[in-house]
């Protein structure tokens, strides 16, 4: 993050007042800043006009104006003395199912100031979007989610300020990207409808809202930015994502895949943009990312193999004894295994080649990726023939996903020019293995580029600049949601994405196996 | 006021959401609305999207909109059924700093539903705007100030709401002119800096705000457009007047006076316009108002005289026995007397014709205007030399700042093509016997037009549609405030003016009187 300078801060120094021109001292502010901003509307509350006078005559005219821009106005939040050096900061959160992340800027420079994050308090309701909304229908059901998430933030808050000497009064403007349900539980709608037939949202623009209208304990003037959604299953989280990878500037066709609780796809480029979230239908049951568990300490995330002697080289997060193996990590295995032969083009392991280290565990085949003496649990760690069957289903589901979007405008997968994979998978992932397996197209490594978290990132992005606000309403408007039909010829393309790298092996012409 | 429908009340049949047309509910409502009326913003609250899905449903998306017009954007304050026919109300606001005027409207129609009046409750603490003004400096005193006044508009709106079966919380939109320092005190403001050099105000064009940022007892979401100012001395109540009066419209120039605790002047027409306010230097003083006492029952309002018996027939308010005479009154006598030769063209009375008539008391003569027996009073009614010395030095004022601010634009006071007269002053007097006097110039009678409370009248044009917002900003922005020079030029002129009518009688070819 450069040192910028925002907009949202402007030391301005005003004429005074003389019987020569005696306008009054709100109008007076405004006038020049709007003259400064190059916009007409600049907006100030009641209980700001109120204390100008005052303020104005004791820091003689200098002063250091606090501003935010909502859809239709600019808004001036707050007056200081010109030479006043308190930061003024900006919060971006993520608003995640599962965990909430926070990021606190410098407003005036856009330099990050500290992060955060905490599991989301709703998870102890209903883990899952599902039971939040059904919960939601009950008696003070809405509320209760509601207040959950809010002071959980307003208690974060409080933590994340405090660690970097700031009150939360000092949080003067928030930017908010969640998906769909999320963002209608944190403004207090009712979701309800986001699940019935046909699917439609509160809201789907909700702009700018005043913290207070929101129950955040933060600058009483402060305004939220809420990330805009495109419908019930394509929310605020993935146009920041966008807004942050930037497909939406480029010339040549990028694609951006977030691999979150769900997995939702853009294809796009300057002039177009087309999107589909992935659960959809019977066939892509069980998701992209039922595989392997939740990335953390000392769980495996990265294999390699001894090509003469087959044995694992592994990487645990934290360099921690091993303790099981994560989504990345399932994938680089899967990649290792099908590279030397010990499972084949359908998944299903070899024990010729795998030798001594198949077991059968409740009638099942199982590979032991870490002996019980090498792990932190006292047992095996062991990939399942059901493992890798389910492994294969997802890598199917998601290389399908990926040919249907690009197919419905005409490009091959092969021809995409960026690739940006977010959310913690992307950056964990290591796109050879998942070349390896067909999970993704067979693209020069190059063009992989992982975002991290890309829905705090494009959060930050609005607070960084008034035209990333103005960029958030065009992707908006220009996305084109593309409803995923599971009809034969997504089953035929599932179907021939069912083996490893793929049926047809010329659409990954990079992936060399002892096999070929 | 006709029955003609105002754009507040949009009734709207949405096509119900579909899954060819997952647009969120609220979106789906504005954009129809924003078609409907040619705009692009519509803000709605966070308090109503939070209710707007289930009431959509439950109104089967056919739906009745109460809108209000802020300056940078619409706002969607309420949606009720279609076939919802209770009233939604408007409320126009005359915020006088003696006596506060209120106008019920009904918002569809714009058509007047009942009218109250009050007392200011400041004028407890102070009579006058210097006064309160300085009470607003001691502690907790601006609060009292706000405090007298916005209660006093809560308990006059409950009553009036009341006299129509209505709540007050159906009142959806407000608009409320005041004189400058009326307006800081009813938003709160401090209006310290209004009296002292360079007289400034703490805002110009406070544009629309919240009814509860202000305390108003109404709709929760209802909005008040208060009438922006010039400046100290020039406020929200007199551009309601010109919004009112329309010679911001005219092809040919005309002019405004409005008299009431002060005396402020407009001309112009729909090029330009220039205004000054009339407390202007030490020949004013005393004003132009300090004539006779408030109109009201008893109070002589218009007198003529027998011309054979020197005998004047009275005229009170109500038709009640005669306790006083107020300003029309005093002017209609001055202009019998003056016809009558009983006074001179200095205004001194002529002993020898007035005859028993005049008395001297306290060493001062008094021309006896209703014997004792015939009053209501049990003793006389009369005018002192004093008296109308007071009215000469008055009507030259008046005649001076009329010649100055025409002569400002080369224009004659002859040349007006019309002249309003505002104020409860404007509905009284009658021009005829002001023209004798010399207080007004000598124009044909039917291009003088009383315009009532025009500022009251005003505000609730406001209510009738938007397009009056825009002229109220184009008014205000159009205006040129001409400081009154009280200079040797001016002097000349009032001393000219200070004979009956004038001492250059070519001015008034019209009065004839029995000293020509």
């Amino acid at each position: 993050m450069t040192k910028n300078s925002t907009p949202w801060i402007q030391t301005v120094s005003l004429e005074p007042p003389s019987i020569k021109d005696n306008t009054a001292d709100t109008d007076r502010l405004l006038h020049a800043l709007s003259l400064r901003l190059n916009t007409i509307a600049v907006h100030i509350d009641l209980d700001l006009i109120r204390q100008l006078p005052e303020r104005l005559r004791q820091y003689g005219y200098r002063i250091r104006s606090i501003l935010w821009k909502g859809r239709q106005r600019w808004h001036l939040l707050e007056v200081t003395a010109a030479e006043d050096s308190r930061i003024a900061a900006g919060l971006a959160i993520d608003l995640g199912t599962t965990r909430v992340v926070l990021r606190l800027l410098n407003l005036a420079t856009g330099a990050t100031l500290a992060e955060s994050a905490f599991d989301n308090p709703q998870g102890k309701i209903g883990p899952d979007i599902l039971a939040r909304i059904h919960f939601a229908e009950k008696e003070n059901g809405l509320r209760e989610l509601n207040e959950r998430i809010v002071s959980g933030l307003n208690s974060a808050i409080a933590h994340l300020c405090m660690s970097q000497q700031l009150e939360p009064e000092h949080i003067y403007a928030l930017a908010v990207a969640g998906n769909t349900t999320m963002t209608h539980l944190f403004m207090g709608l009712n979701p309800r409808w986001i699940i019935r037939e046909p699917y439609i949202p509160a809201v789907n623009a909700p702009g700018t809202v005043k913290a207070t209208a929101l129950g955040l304990q933060v600058h009483p003037r402060a305004r939220v930015l809420i990330f805009p959604n495109i419908g019930s299953y394509f929310g605020g989280d993935l146009i920041a994502g966008i807004l942050y990878s930037g497909i939406h500037h480029n010339a040549q066709t990028g694609i951006l895949v977030d691999v979150g609780t769900n997995a939702e796809v853009v294809l796009g480029n300057k002039n177009w943009l087309i999107a589909c979230a992935g659960a959809a239908g019977p066939a892509l049951e069980g998701g992209v990312t039922r595989m392997g568990m939740t990335a953390g300490p000392g769980v495996i995330d990265q294999i390699s193999l001894e090509t003469d002697t087959l044995e694992f080289n592994i990487h645990t997060i934290d360099d921690l004894p091993p303790k099981g193996i994560c989504g990345s990590g399932v994938i680089d295995l899967a990649a290792r295994l099908f590279q030397a032969g010990m499972i084949d083009a359908r998944g299903k392991l070899v024990t010729a080649v795998c030798g001594p280290r198949v077991k059968t565990i409740g009638g099942q085949l199982h590979l032991v990726v870490v002996p019980a003496e090498g792990s932190d649990t006292d047992s095996d760690l062991t990939i399942s023939q059901a493992d890798l069957d389910s492994l294969i289903r997802s890598k199917a589901a998601m290389y399908t996903i990926l040919e249907t979007i690009t197919a419905s405008v005409g490009v091959a997968p092969q021809d995409l020019q960026s690739f940006y994979v977010a959310g913690t998978f992307g950056s964990f992932i290591n796109p050879a293995s998942a070349i390896t397996i067909g999970m993704l197209p067979d693209l020069p490594l190059d063009r992989y580029k992982p975002l991290g978290n890309s829905s705090l990132s494009g959060a930050a992005l609005a607070l960084q600049s008034d035209k990333y606000h103005d960029e958030i309403d065009q992707i908006r408007d220009r996305i084109t949601y593309l409803e995923l039909n599971v009809n034969q010829d997504f089953m035929n393309r599932f179907s021939a994405a069912k083996f490893l790298p793929h049926t047809n092996t010329k659409l990954f012409p990079s992936v060399k196996t002892v096999q070929k």
